[in-house]
């Protein structure tokens, strides 16, 4: 297909649009969109489309498609849902790139088929749809406002991609309002072809995007899109807005990886493995992408306050933690950088109080020093209005210290809060593109955002690691399961995938009569455990089926005779395969590892803390693969119960090593073997290091 | 002291003011606030105090106090800090009832022994000191400024009580250009002697204050606040911001009670055990306070969100699951209720989508039609601006809407997003106090807040219990442990402790003979642990001073000689008491509860999950003492770990009522017994129902 589909530039530089559905009347969104293609300035070729023809906004306009004359990059689709069909097919016969469908009535309504048809019938002839069900774009590039929009949208270096069609029209006026210059803005709707991976690759090397903002719904298909996510995370920040977190039910999830997959975690965790900074409200977004468009990320991780009140400098202190912006500790530093420029009754420790007395000429002066210092690499300035402070100079003072610091390469944050005066100023500067905020929290938000990518710019690139696994041994396991009309593995059947993938199960034998248990435990070594083997019987130790501990060959022969009588009087037509004997684990650190398919994301893993803490604590992590040992070890880094495996209170450090391994071979079963959906250890027991770990129980789906 | 303290009353509804520090020049602080006294018309009597006399803004000055005739209700001291205490003094001999130091200079920098000095020789005389180091304060009560702020104070219905100077002061014209009415605004200072709880309880009966603001950076004798908080937050609401989170080391705290106590928990567990809505921000305090002083706490918890676009719906959506807002699910209802409102292609399941094509008059009916409905309590109105909507019916919808609401007692939050003309109404309706947000997570955020009051005033009252505890027997205990010069009791003596209060400890003995051990396990029965009884082996495991699992005489003799083996030699010169023969305990659920003296709120107690997870989970929960059941089992329902209580994977549920049992024996002991100062019973084991708990070990610190 990658031969037959046009160069994404085009549906961004446009040479020529069409416009079927162009009309008189002004209150068709076909007259809109022409109106503000016209009233942008777009400089290529522009051509309405209307069975009456006649001239609309002073533009000749053709009949039909064919009546136009040479090449068509874009064409925009405004006709009722029954034409659109008949359209896309005018244009494909135009050998039209891009087909911009702005009608609604497709999958959003049910109306799935149609639109499968639609985008089938469009690829197959080189053509790519945008949408249905979208407000239009708009590009900088070409001066192209091809939105039903309100206008006015002002130029700019933030690109947005968004799934919402009524925020994204929205967006439109709020983005002009707060002088939020954009240098794209892509309505995407149902994604019926194209989506954001696509978009992205434009976007990646557009000089004039500085930042991206995408709000997101859903993600189909998401390898693509984490592959390009990855790389343009690296150039320019990308920020998310992703709704939904409460909608995915984890009801009908089949197993732990699932259910706590489907809570939106993944999604979260995914996003930040490729570099991209979530944000949770649109608010938060644009604040983001703002600043990030506007100021280089830091030089290092030492932040310094500088306020004229000591409440709002603990606020921003507490802000400062929960956003995870490192505070200057350096007192011997922070005392030779301020004692100069503070008051003696103020304070040099960070924060760096100036007191209720300091002017923008105080201020002027602490930030100044800040610049200067190597050790400083970025400030929060703080301003409460006093009754000493000249209003006048506020602005002034901030646009002037922003611009110093622009210059410097450092990021400055400034936050104001008083009466009128100062919303004025806050208005006034943000139309200025200076970055100030009302609320301390907002900005140390903001400036928690631009850590976020200083951190994303500081990893390792990544090395995608594999481990030996007999694939074509676990796809014969795998076979032999459906054979016998299962979806799931057995218990030793899942040992076996283990030993195949190299992750130590614990030793487990399947005895069919007494004599052979008994050989069996000799053979492993006592304590044993005695377990029944049916598929039948589901909770075996309700049915009596299994023995804990048996220290010696006697109570082997007593377990065994007592699980079968057990088994045959709680289910009495159970078909029973054996009875397991294995080994009677040690007691460590219980912790799960999982691999799956993700609807979204295709094949992911996950870690956390196991046992019967998985499903109450879902202490876990995510990532999609493929990951190498450096994104496995963050995996374990970023659980709350990481300490335990660390050691606490005098216990040794645990095999870390051993859990990683087991990681990575999860990560390259559920990569390579298609026909497993779910694997789950839990748990799996985690030794001293050295001491290695143990699958003690593994769950196993297989793909439908 | 109580019988020598003047009326609150007169505080808030001052009969005569003095200044004395009034000045001529307006730059002085003095000038200043009389200048906001008069300004404000207030109008009791005005005595300005300058030793030079003559007029000040009209009004002839005092001298000195003395020359003043008449009763003095409130001095308000604005000279410098070394005439501080000689103008108390005049104050104190004129029989003045409070005095407002608004000079600095006092504990604040260190110079505390004046501070106490001038508190105790007002407190003797019947004189009450507010401050020092404040700004004044505001009465509405009494239409009196008495602050250095900017003036222009609206009087109104939110009272404000901050220890912050400068935040406090820029709060003057922030709620002035918010358009947020105050009814009463006082700075606390250094709180030498008026803290928060005496202003409460003026204000939990002031018929103007219908929300309280409290901003604190610490707490000191924190009990009459936690009893006047738990008052007043059932009559009106109350919000709390509380800086400092990040502040307080958990590093030199002697317990897992104390170092997850300093964490700043501790604060947020009492506030919200008295009913108290903590609020993070400043911006998100005054967005409750406004909305909770204009609007009634909702009947039920059925909310729903009426929206013109899916994408800011689902945003609501996802806001009301973080911010505790339950939406209606009852789609029958929903349909019956919204389907003649709403367009076909729109929804009526909730979020009620109104779709883009909504105008002013689409809204009203839908909000018009839950209004009506008795089965939906609160509603949440999002706007998105769109291609149909006219802008200059918006802001009268809102209005209108908001009205009708309010009259029927629902509350309704607004949310509108776009371009210029949207943020022209959102400033315009806030201003007319038309609660209206920008985002939808600080909309979703004050109807959650709501929700928490909602929660508060559904509570049933406390009815404080008490366990019989011999508490003489206990202090008889710790005095033993004092007289041995020690601040912690030893382990036999904790369990001793647990004996006495009546938490059930494992059966243990200690033997000074191997025959007295053997004699010891055959009582107990087995199996036994045995562990090594020395104060000079903090290590027990590492120094090969315990044996588990012994079941039998012969294990017990071998495992006995092997300790005092095993302990000489490690630490040769060892005084060893003993050793301890104690039953082996069985596998439960390892929980913590505990109790300290916190410095703030005094006695507290503890509980969460226990064993290894204390430290990193940090899954615990605490209240302000006294307690009854019915908190001691909201702290379980309050922890993440709560479901294995309940019993997860087949497990049965846990004994809680022998858990709860053991909360309010500790609550009991820290209460009366001041010798202790800390007990932490980490694990307490619990079993199944009616199989109660074991306490298996326990330190107990003693006061200092």
């Amino acid at each position: 297909m990658k031969n037959n589909t046009p160069d994404i530039k085009y549906l961004f530089e446009p040479r020529q649009v069409a416009v079927i559905g162009a009309s008189h009347d002004p209150a068709k969104i076909g007259s809109k969109i022409l109106r503000n293609i016209v009233a942008s300035g777009y400089r290529g070729r522009i051509y309405p489309v209307n069975p009456k023809g006649g001239e609309i906004l002073g533009l000749p306009a053709a009949r039909s498609l064919e009546e136009v004359e040479g090449e068509l990059d874009v064409v925009c689709t405004c006709v009722p849902a029954k034409f659109v069909f008949e359209s896309v097919k005018a244009s494909a016969a135009k050998h039209a790139k891009f087909n911009l469908v702005i009608t609604s009535g497709f999958s959003e309504v049910g109306n799935s088929r149609e639109e499968r048809e639609i985008t089938s019938y469009a690829r197959e002839r080189g053509m790519r749809i945008i949408g249905p069900n979208i407000f239009g774009m708009y590009s900088a590039a070409a001066a192209l406002d091809m939105t039903f929009g309100p206008g006015g949208i002002v130029p700019g270096s933030v690109a947005i991609i968004t799934q919402s069609g009524a925020l994204g029209l929205a967006m439109i006026g709020k983005t002009a309002a707060e002088n939020i210059g954009l240098s794209a803005l892509v309505s995407v709707g149902n994604k019926a072809d194209i989506g954001e991976a696509e978009l992205l690759e434009y976007l990646v090397d557009d000089p004039h995007t500085l930042s991206i903002m995408m709000y997101i719904e859903g993600v189909r298909e998401g390898a693509p899109l984490v592959e390009i996510l990855k790389r343009v995370s690296r150039r320019k920040p990308v920020v998310v807005i992703k709704s939904g977190r409460s909608r995915r039910g984890a009801a009908a999830a089949a197993s732990h990886t699932g259910s706590l997959a489907g809570s939106d975690a993944v999604f979260d965790a995914v996003m930040r493995q490729c570099g991209v900074l979530r944000a949770e409200s649109v608010q938060e977004g644009f604040d983001l992408c703002k600043f990030l468009a506007r100021t280089k990320v830091p030089a290092g991780r030492n932040a310094v306050i500088v306020t004229n009140g000591g409440g709002i400098g603990v606020l921003a202190t507490d802000a400062c933690e929960k956003y995870g912006v490192k505070l200057l500790d350096d007192a011997e530093n922070l005392k030779t950088v301020f004692s100069q420029v503070t008051p003696d009754f103020g304070s040099t420790k960070n924060p760096i109080d100036l007191t209720g007395g300091a002017t923008s000429d105080h201020y002027t002066g602490a930030l100044d020093a800040a610049l200067k210092d190597g050790g400083i690499d970025a400030v929060i300035a703080l301003y409460c209005e006093t009754a000493v402070f000249d209003a006048e100079n506020l602005g002034p003072m901030i646009r002037e210290n922003f611009a110093k610091y622009r210059d410097a390469g450092k990021p400055i944050v400034f936050s104001a809060f008083g009466g009128a005066s100062i919303d004025a100023t806050l208005r006034k500067l943000s139309t200025e593109k200076v970055p100030i905020f009302g609320d301390v929290y907002d900005a140390v938000r903001t400036l928690g955002g631009v850590y976020r990518q200083y951190d994303n710019l500081a990893r390792p690139p990544l090395e995608p690691e594999e481990a030996q696994v007999d694939i074509a041994a676990v796809e014969r396991l795998v076979a032999g399961a459906r054979a016998d009309g299962r979806t799931f593995l057995l218990a030793h059947e899942g040992r076996q995938l283990m030993e195949l993938v190299g992750i130590r199960p614990p030793q487990s034998r399947v005895a069919r009569t007494l004599e052979e248990a008994v050989h069996c435990a000799n053979e492993i070594g006592y304590p044993v455990v005695l377990k029944v083997v049916s598929r039948d019987i589901l909770h075996k130790s309700d049915a009596g089926g299994v023995a804990l501990d048996l220290e010696n060959r006697g109570e082997v022969i007593d377990a065994y005779q007592a699980i079968l009588r057990n088994c045959r009087a709680a289910v009495p037509d159970a078909r029973i395969d054996g009875i397991e004997v294995a080994e009677m684990i040690a007691k460590g650190l219980e912790l799960i590892v999982g691999a799956r398919r993700d609807p979204g994301f295709g094949p992911i893993v996950m870690f956390g803390l196991g046992g019967i803490y998985v499903e109450v604590m879902k202490d876990v992590s995510f990532r999609a693969v493929p990951i190498d040992r450096t994104e496995a070890m963050s995996m374990m880094k970023e659980i709350r119960a990481y300490p335990l495996l660390l050691g606490v209170r005098g216990e040794e450090r645990k095999d870390m090593e051993s859990v990683i391994d087991a990681i990575i071979r999860l990560a390259t079963v559920i990569r390579r073997c298609e026909s497993i959906s779910d694997i789950e250890v839990n748990p799996i027991v985690v030794y001293e290091e050295g001491k290695g770990s143990k699958a003690v129980d593994v769950r196993v789906l297989l793909s439908k």
